[in-house]
């Protein structure tokens, strides 16, 4: 915003289309925590020629909200085992490529997530992460340590988070479904509530290409209660894919024309 | 090489242009492995415009050698931290750009490795990976399981390895430097004799965009050795670059205008 003059309507809108919300990309790990919302918006996926190499299996989903663009992309499923391509590793890629190629204003990234009782999370909260830290990264090396964490703060969306009264809470994030001793000890460190597999990448990707980030996860399992982990997983993750595609739209409503400072 | 007629001369180079490597991406995840590399070949770093966005610290390196087009890329220094972009989602990232960018025939990923006694490595060897399996991505779900390790067999290139008597062995990548008990276990599942943090992603990322990869790593450290891997690491790392640009010549070389089938 710096040099240039905002003009406002009272619900903080952009008069001026400067840096206005117009494109918001989100990003989804899984097909089923995605097409609930697709169809939810009625989004289109895409005939070829795809903005994707055609080798591969990501999809993209685009529309319009009220007036907003939207685009939702999943890495799809893999083209061996034919389950989704889940971890760091699929999504930073499709992040980047969704970037450099559809320059959105936002990106949000959405999903499921473990949560942890004793921070307050309960099966089906949708938590918006306030801070992103990887906990199998460990490089004991001076400097590379930190590197390997990689803590990095969300975009902060005080006004966003109140007038939709969500949850808060830090997240962590690690290649793995399990928990090990040494995953335990690096979560608490990083004083996560929530806990996932692709998070801290995308936020890597994003804060790498300054491109503003918001996550939403929803709580599938809690690990720190009395069920297995896989189970109580599989279990809710219909809820969980319903609570974000029930909170997805109202967030796109309300950024919507804002500028990003006034999140 | 199907439905079309080859025609070679004595040392297997194709005399059509055909799929005759002409182009070669080595993709190093640290600066100090690939500059003793980028020195041997005289390679130039590109001035402006980059092949890649502007905000992102990765460098590519180009020349020919010996009339074959090779480009040295890294993603370079953690723009905070100043430390080379370590684990498999910078590398990914890097080593997709760099296809859809610059089309190579042939991917040489080049590091360092730690090496397992117990399986023949030594210090400053240099392994062929012959395959590629993750050790740190425990999805205990059925399916996602086998994902999760995600193992990939290696471009097959006998000749190439006998040639220049190179040693084999299987590779194992982790985020991490260190190894904890369940890695550990997983490692030994996969077989490995070589262990790093970039290999299965780069192989990942080759094989879904359909380019042969080989992947040349130098030992620092001894895994199942009696001294403490950071400190073997940090004392071997200029004698395994050095290792690198030793035999990587002699690999570019040996590729030069011959088909993947020969190698």
């Amino acid at each position: 915003m710096e040099g240039t003059q905002e003009v406002k309507d009272g619900a903080g809108r952009e008069s001026s289309a400067g840096d206005a919300i117009s494109t918001v990309l989100l990003v989804f790990a899984m097909q089923a925590e995605a097409m609930p919302l697709v169809q939810t918006l009625n989004l289109t996926e895409d005939d070829e020629p795809s903005i994707f190499p055609k080798a591969l299996p990501w999809k993209k989903y685009s529309g319009t909200h009220e007036g907003l663009t939207v685009h939702v992309v999943v890495p799809g499923k893999d083209l061996k085992l034919g389950v989704d391509s889940v971890g760091t590793v699929p999504v930073s890629m499709l992040t980047y490529a969704s970037i450099v190629s559809l320059h959105p204003d936002l990106i949000i990234n959405a999903g499921t997530a473990g949560g942890f009782r004793a921070k307050g999370a309960a099966i089906g909260d949708v938590f918006v992460a306030t801070q992103f830290a990887n906990h199998d990264r460990r490089i004991p090396v001076p400097v590379f340590d930190e590197y390997g964490i990689g803590t990095l703060a969300a975009t902060p969306i005080p006004n966003l988070v109140k007038a939709l009264e969500l949850k808060e809470g830090k997240l962590s994030t690690g290649n793995s479904l399990d928990m090990t001793p040494q995953d335990e000890e690096i979560i608490k460190a990083n004083d996560a509530t929530i806990k996932d597999m692709e998070g801290a990448a995308v936020a890597y990707v994003a804060n790498l290409l300054a491109v503003p980030l918001i996550a939403m996860k929803a709580v599938t399992d809690i690990v720190d209660g009395d069920k297995p982990t896989v189970e109580e997983f599989l279990g809710n993750m219909s809820r969980a894919a319903a609570a974000l595609s029930a909170t997805i739209p109202r967030v796109l409503e309300y950024v919507n024309a804002k500028s990003i400072s006034n999140l």
